[in-house]
């Protein structure tokens, strides 16, 4: 029988100490976290269904997961509840009453990263978990060039580390995203962010592409070299991946 | 024999996972941390001069501390091989040469302290180790009349910790120090610093000084309470210490 209620919330959390979002036996992760006080708070296992995974270390200022279930808690305490029985480092920000038929996964219809880079001499250490830090001067107007190239729908196999898609294979889109946004931002005189939205996102893609634009940003690739990159569907052409600290799944798209 | 140079260090840490600045033998310290690391750089034992002693948990933008060496290493080299060596929760942002009369602490003419208070119904994972957080509305103007009282010349009996002033007593001042600017800044909607400015800091002062003002921006006192728990000069009238982590020193004067 289905449980009367389809509960999402919206979940911030630092990923610093945690194996990544998605369960698993020996390690701390995220859903893990979250599911252990769920079941205690509605007396019942619970699955929460996370609208995709993000890999250790990366963080999140605007996940979606779902879970059904028949208690009766309000929502108002179920946010304070999780909120004082989770560790700090991972908030429960919004709680949403969802229709029967909304999956955090499969009703999604985009995402958006971003992704932060400190250019100071060096780095605070108050940074230091949520953001890459180099050295290097930037060529921004390179950067939200090469950004530009990136927007509208693409095969993103240059992005793509191998191994991944195991899921999304069968969905007949191969390694096709479209991205409707891509926007670097200065927020700082030593702090940028790259921001990336789009209907999917293929493994370590927005972190791929960073790795690339780092590589335009100390001018050793030029636009037309990253256009070469993307069009040529060819990872071994693209830069290295960058670290998993500098990335925040910000948002996701219904 | 003296030695020939006398080196200041421009410290910034974060200090979340240290037992304070001042070395001790068994537990992890950010002068033991650059001590120790001092010591192989330069072949020999170094005592470093802190411009203060911080407390568990404080952080610091703006710690000096200075060490005598015969090393010839240059000022470039010798802030590249600290911070390739240190922790990335220890930063070496400045290294100066100082004429041999210059010791941090007894040169120092008055420091500077930045408190953070967040105020979000939920406290954002990324800032939880660098505010206090409450979700209380506070009232800024009350908190900004309060910090007005403070400042010039008081007694600060009131804001100052038993079982501190074990160096102080001597120097016929007391619990009398001189604040020049006291002042609350919003940063964002939910994020607001207390910056004191002051000849000098009694043990735990800050913190009490800012849990007291936690009381007035709640309205559960006013502005001629909060002079007289200044006058009354017995800490059992102030509010209670804030935590540590809120804390950082932001600047020496000298």
């Amino acid at each position: 029988m289905e449980a009367a209620r389809n509960i999402c919330l919206l979940i911030a959390y630092d990923g610093s100490d945690y194996q990544g979002w998605q369960r698993q036996a020996a390690a701390p992760t995220i859903q893990g976290e979250i599911e252990e006080r769920l079941a205690i708070i509605t007396t019942k296992s619970v699955t929460l269904y996370g609208a995709g995974r993000t890999d250790a270390g990366v963080h999140a200022t605007g996940m979606t997961a779902n879970f059904h279930t028949n208690s009766a808690i309000s929502r108002a305490q179920l946010q304070k509840s999780l909120n004082s029985m989770l560790p700090p480092a991972i908030r429960i920000f919004g709680v949403r009453e969802m229709d029967g038929a909304f999956h955090a996964r499969f009703s999604c219809r985009g995402k958006r990263y971003r992704y932060f880079i400190q250019t100071a001499p060096v780095q605070p250490p108050f940074s230091r978990r949520y953001a890459l830090h180099t050295p290097a001067a930037l060529d921004d107007e390179r950067m939200q060039s090469c950004l530009n190239t990136l927007i509208g729908t693409h095969d993103f196999s240059s992005f793509e580390n191998s191994g991944s898609r195991d899921k999304e294979k069968a969905d007949g889109r191969g390694a096709v995203r479209t991205l409707s946004a891509a926007k670097l931002q200065r927020h700082s005189q030593d702090m940028l962010s790259i921001e990336l939205t789009g209907d999917g996102f293929l493994r370590n893609m927005v972190r791929n592409i960073v790795g690339t634009m780092l590589q335009a940003g100390e001018k050793k690739i030029g636009v037309e070299d990253f256009r070469a990159i993307l069009t040529a569907r060819n990872r071994s052409l693209a830069g290295p991946t960058a670290p998993p600290y500098g990335l925040f799944l910000s948002e996701v798209l219904y």
